[in-house]
């Protein structure tokens, strides 16, 4: 499914040798029209890689009809030559597409393609290699290519991601990478979406704002905000279906909201799926700010691990936050059992039943009617290992 | 040498069973005067244990005779029994004293005792242990009672904490515990300093949050703030000597410096001290706030463990803050080898020798003069266990 499931669109995944150990690493994603719409949400991490600051001022156009992604470097920190290398990439897709006649919606140019990169900070990608691996995606692009060009982005993810939603003869499809460094204002993560519906590029874009706010900003599994977070959603209006916008959007939020989930399955080192809902509160504002700090709190994540429901912690990361609340008014229900009751001890905690993936936190702050969910994960050994062993 | 270095002050520390290990859990500090000045800075989390909201009351007279502290369990999110149950103990405290005799600054009152605790969150205290506890300790009050006091606080502490320093006539004195849970506006620490210089409690304040916002204020272990942070200073005055305020300020923070050392040294899990040093910055809080993301970023922490230069890491914590920074003119050294210059690579990562505890890092923002340094240290596995396996 993933990037092809929407008509009008081909796609590819190939291994150029950008990753050592010769697993695929270069994905290309083609609209073929007969619309070339796309939207874009970049990290707001201020250090920002090559491929984002190129990315950001490609999408201002409105359009696209290419996204090349490699995975095995994020060009990020890399200075000029870093930036150099970015508009090399685009300008050989727009050469190779059109050198291979595929220029149905008009010939090719690297102004209207994204670049998109992960991997490791701080290393000039291999452009001998990237740029033959480039001639490789435009002949291997296939309408059937999805799957693997979901494949060639993933760096520490165990599994590939994509996700389909739709209405009454349209589509949207999309892939996702991730497992590491999730957090705040998207987390790091590549996803490309594609639907073939019929909708100019300031509905994608309202969309896709709506869609990221809830989904893909509230996935806060280590804190650590990414260089190169991209998500773009093209459209290519081969459906010739002009969805309603409420019901357009509400595709866009799931097939997001999908992606997202399967981003905190496959977080790195985890054991557990902890969601994290805020109810009661005065505000949505409120709400986000007191799940994340729960949600970024290393003792909770560790106690989760331990199976341990520790209410305290979450009291304690309750009280570092500016939200409205007054402390001896906080319940917390951990598994179904309100374990602390108006800020002080509540039901037998040996009632709650931690043996299961998923853990499901509820902080009641008594203030509002206002409430929001955000999702972490638990804070383990293997994730130590895994990141203390990544560069290395 | 601890509390009882300097002189007019008495101190013990023994088992009341609050652990039900046996060991030490309840510390005396008196103040036998002739001068029963005071001052103290607590934590800043809204979720404030019982002993905190009761000694910052107590503290707005400027007085203290005593303070009393156990650990073995934090009274925190015990709603008003626990709030009693402080209130019960500081009675308990200066009935003690004064059926001793020991009144000889005019006999002891419940208001004029601090109290501190440390342990569990959401556990009420056993008082029919700490209460006869805290005749124990009266009975074994001495003037060399320092280290069993210091002893007596420890929680999740490898080693017990004291320092001392001061000038010609004068000492200050002091001894701290904490391990976990080290973060902002104070780490999880309990802290008391005592000094024999005859100084008033204006004079204390200033000196003492002069101290803690450059030592205790700027560790940050593991990013989580306790709820029972507590820095209290005595001054008894038997010194008859009244130091220069700034020679007097200079001593306070000497003692805090060498504490939070020790504490970091002594953090949970840990196997690196990491010193973060942020230079060239616009103002000093922009120094402070880039520190502490780097000094959180879970990513790095877990780079630093495994001794690999990640400085990527670093410049993708920096880009999270609202500092002043270009991101093309940042510099990053790791022990003295600038890995990161002007954004990009800089030196050869493979000079970076990390075999020892000790890290350094220096984030040179080129904004302006301004710095600070943070104290951390790295995410091990040995962190996760010891905090997953700490209520069960």
């Amino acid at each position: 499914m993933s990037v092809t499931a929407a008509k009008g669109f081909t796609a590819s995944g190939i291994a150029a040798g950008i990753k050592e150990n010769g697993n695929p690493d270069l994905a290309l994603v083609v609209n073929n029209g007969p619309k070339l719409a796309a939207a874009g949400v970049f990290t707001s991490n201020r250090v920002k890689a090559a491929p984002v600051l190129w990315s950001e001022q490609v999408l201002k156009g409105g359009e696209l009809t290419a996204v090349v992604l490699n995975s095995g470097g994020a060009n990020a920190c890399t200075g000029p030559k870093g930036f150099q290398d970015t508009h090399a990439t685009a300008e050989k897709v727009a050469e190779s597409l059109n050198t291979a006649g595929l220029d149905e919606t008009g010939g090719h140019a690297a102004g209207m393609i994204a670049v998109c990169s992960t991997g490791l900070i701080g290393l000039l990608l291999p452009m001998d290699k990237l740029l033959p691996g480039v001639d490789k995606a435009v002949a291997q692009l296939s309408p059937h290519g999805g799957e693997k060009a979901a494949i060639a982005i993933k760096t520490t993810d165990s599994v590939h991601k994509t996700a389909v939603a739709g209405g009454n003869g349209w589509t949207v499809g999309g892939m996702a990478k991730g497992a590491g460094m999730l957090a705040p204002g998207l987390a790091t993560m590549l996803v490309v979406l594609t639907t073939d519906a019929d909708v100019e590029s300031d509905v994608l874009d309202r969309a896709l704002r709506a869609a990221t706010r809830t989904t893909f900003d509230r996935v806060d599994s280590d804190g650590c905000m990414s260089t190169n977070d991209t998500v773009l959603l093209l459209a290519s209006g081969a459906s010739q279906v002009t969805p309603d916008d409420a019901e357009f959007a509400e595709a866009v939020r799931k097939v997001c909201d999908d992606l997202a989930q399967q981003l905190i399955r496959d977080a790195e080192g985890a054991s557990k799926d902890i969601k994290v809902e805020v109810v009661n509160a005065a505000s949505e504002d409120d709400a986000v700010e007191v799940g994340r700090s729960i949600a970024r709190n290393n003792l909770l994540k560790c106690a989760i691990h331990g199976e341990d429901p520790n209410w305290g912690r979450v009291l304690s990361a309750i009280g570092t936050t500016r939200a409205a609340f007054e402390p001896d008014q906080l319940n917390v229900a951990i598994n179904g059992v309100w374990v602390c009751k108006n800020g002080g001890v509540g039901e037998d905690r040996d009632k709650v039943d931690m043996r299961y993936r998923e853990v499901h936190i509820i902080a009641d702050l008594a203030a509002g009617g206002e409430s929001a969910t955000i999702w972490t994960n638990d804070l383990t050994a293997d994730y130590v290992h895994e990141n203390s062993a990544y560069s290395s």
